[in-house]
């Protein structure tokens, strides 16, 4: 197949280097705005060449659309308006604003929205890995409203990745993201900010990150050029959990305000439930 | 040297793991509370012996404080009233309560405050491990009130331990402690009880959980019997961090219902910020 790559980042980058490797893709068509990206994922391999949107969709057999979800939402329209027999897929971290945008679309069939749940706090094409995938799950969403054909090929290409396919609304998706992932960048970035707004020397940060800190905080390493897209796509999802975090907060507050360790035991007992979810 | 270990969980039965193996320690006492610990410890040839802590400290060249910070707090007193010739340290993560409540004590000299930086999420003595130290921080409090021959073994068991030593004072320390450790402790167990708020059915958290949530929420797994006495010990700084922390989360919070998107723009880049810190 020729498959085009929209967006030349991480992911994109990380699933052209799968395809081309198991010979799914014959010829790797690569699109994206920033030039430096499109020369190092031709200078990496990850891509024959260059096109732009247009030709690429027109050129390929597979379009795999891996940009920030608000140019996914911006452009998905335009790329369906052009498809023949194309199948188009994307990858991004929100699915409905996406999703509710192309329902009425008579070639809905030929898309399917896809989140393969993978990644690392580094971003461009110079970050594209063999093996992120490997073992890891990715989720499938509204899948009836994709034909079979189209379905069997995405599916096909996470069997590639080595993933667990699983199926849900893009609805329930996005809720789901909101408490899962996208709250704990929220509460790293901010963990970073205050951390760095008190601690003018670096020193102490470096030697007590040992403590625990390290693993809260990795995530606010993450790119403003995805994540402020999906903060505002999946905004009424996460204003919601983000109230609710908050909320926790201040019970955490009011306990060791009131020096009551009665409630910090009980919250701290109620949060350990996680270790029966995750061991 | 005979060493008494005066709580027998993941800290002390690491130490007592490495003094022994080391040939440092020719007798381990154990000390605690909790029968199953002793129990253990000593079938885990942690330590040697059981006894009360009186005899422990009588019987004993070098007394570790290994107990939660509030007993630490509770008993060091009384272990100084006893002591003779025996240095004595504790391993407790908050440091300033201790330290303030013995500043006259005659025989302070032979107490050194310190705090090694290593640990995992489980408690106890069956937690306990070689090498758990190897290559870490450890943080000795308020150097100049040890006498030269305690501050000289104490610096000897961490070279043993394969540390790093740094020395601040109490109150330095438990500012940053507050900054650095504590606050990604509160986030966490926060994060964990959001989530579980929410999301009724494990599965969604366990087929997301590598978006990130798996790092941020480790330390929900901490154990209350340690963390909510260093809730209890360190509170005016950990309640300033808690309230600029909140502060933070509620600047996100504004600017996602804003769709202000230059403002979580600049949060996430200074958020950035933290990639220079920690590589």
């Amino acid at each position: 197949m020729n498959v085009a790559i929209i967006g030349l980042g991480l992911i994109g980058g990380s699933i052209a280097l799968e395809l081309k490797k198991n010979g799914f893709s014959k010829k790797t068509i690569g699109v994206d705005k920033n030039i430096s990206h499109c020369k190092k994922a031709i200078a990496l391999n990850i891509i024959d060449e260059i096109q732009n949107l247009e030709n690429a969709v027109l050129k390929s057999d597979l379009v795999i659309i891996s940009t920030p979800v608000d140019a996914s939402t911006q452009i998905i329209t335009s790329i369906l308006d052009i498809v023949d027999k194309q199948i188009v897929m994307d990858v991004g971290s929100t699915k409905y604003a996406l999703t509710n945008q192309i329902k009425n679309h008579l070639k809905r069939g030929n898309f399917v929205a896809t989140h393969p749940i993978a990644g690392t706090e580094f971003s461009g094409p110079t970050a594209a890995q063999h093996k992120l995938f490997k073992g890891k799950v990715t989720i499938i969403c509204d899948q009836k409203d994709s034909s079979p054909n189209a379905l069997n090929t995405v599916k096909e290409i996470y069997r590639i990745l080595e993933m667990k396919t699983i199926f849900m609304t893009s609805k329930d998706h996005d809720v789901h993201s909101a408490y899962v992932s996208h709250i704990s960048h929220i509460s790293s970035f901010s963990l970073a900010l205050s951390v760095m707004d008190k601690e003018k020397d670096e020193k102490n940060i470096l030697n007590m990150a040992g403590s625990g800190f390290e693993s809260t905080v990795r995530l606010a390493k993450s790119n403003k050029d995805m994540w402020t897209p999906i903060f505002g796509e999946n905004k009424e999802n996460i204003l919601e959990v983000l109230e609710n975090y908050i909320e926790k907060l201040n019970e955490f507050k009011k306990a060791i305000k009131n020096n009551d360790k009665s409630s910090m035991n009980i919250l701290i007992e109620n949060a350990n439930g996680i270790r029966k979810i995750l061991k």
